[in-house]
């Protein structure tokens, strides 16, 4: 138990550390410092520190699998309100933590995405299960008569999944929720006004 | 002339270095030897890093205000045939490097808005004059009677801007342009289709 125990405190600060300062400028020291870990147990349980990467993006994605089973598995609820209650928590919750860090995906693939293949490979991966959730909305919402036809669920799934990608961006930029509520807006106001 | 060329140079080259790599795994002594210059020189003409980042900043920001006037300026065209044009020529840049290194202003904002401030307001600033740059356009479209006026011009202009800046991020992420395609479909079909 002590070691799973002590794999998790690793993992979980580490991705508080990752989503703020990227993956060059995480150090381990202040990993295994904040985590009062010694180093040998850092080797023990990862190869390297892209192997200690993988296991933060799991971490994220276990973690945003239950969000999104959460909100967009309602069946009771209309699927395109399902959807917009997803993204209002998120805005919600980036306002609570006062616009910081972002989107640990769009973070890591921003900047590795010309430096390491292998991290990038499994950010475009938890990605496309993101565009694939938002998808199956979209095409219930079609199927309801929702909204119409013109473009394909997928391709309004990730064009979605890329503005709201780039909405908190902005947002980390700017220190302001106004992106993810443009966003919003734009988004269940025309894209998805049927 | 001399001292002109190699503060140019050592900008220059940083400029792709930090494109590709960002700003914290930027390393002196890569732009001091890829640009052939001594250290000493650097010091000479940048107080810090910090300062270094701020004048490849202004070489991208002067760049790319000489890209916008060329397409949006070009009062003979439609306001959104400009748009669009302004963002296929980009579309096609990416496509012909390979979908490598995106957006200076949205890697340095991605990386530093929850470490530099200083450097976080000046990509800030540099959004805003291209949201403002679009916003004249839609303006212009506006009042032509091309799109409807529910969103407001400086709305719509960031939320296009923001889902540009997501859809780069994709296009490095996915090593295809695909994401841009999309945003250009969904944008001038639906979101400013009037």
């Amino acid at each position: 138990m002590k070691d799973v125990s002590t794999k998790d405190t690793l993992i979980e600060t580490g991705a508080r550390i990752m989503l703020e300062k990227g993956y060059n400028n995480t150090g381990l020291q202040e990993v295994l410092k904040k985590s009062k870990t010694p180093k040998g147990s850092f080797y023990h349980y990862f190869d390297s520190k892209e192997d200690f990467a993988l296991s933060i993006i799991e971490l994220y994605k276990r973690d945003s699998d239950h969000v999104l089973s959460f909100y967009l598995d309602e069946r009771n609820i209309p699927p395109l309100e399902r959807l917009r209650r997803f993204f209002e928590a998120a805005a919600r919750r980036f306002d609570t933590e006062g616009c910081w860090g972002g989107c640990l995906f769009g973070n890591l693939g921003q900047e590795l995405a010309d430096q390491n293949p292998v991290l990038r490979d499994r950010v475009a991966f938890v990605l496309d299960g993101w565009r694939n959730r938002f998808a199956d909305c979209i095409a219930q919402a079609a199927e309801r008569g929702d909204i119409g036809r013109e473009t394909s669920a997928e391709d309004l799934a990730d064009f979605i999944l890329d503005s709201w990608e780039g909405a908190i961006l902005r947002m980390k930029v700017t220190k302001s929720v106004r992106p993810l509520d443009r966003f919003m807006h734009v988004i269940f106001g025309t894209v998805l006004a049927g």
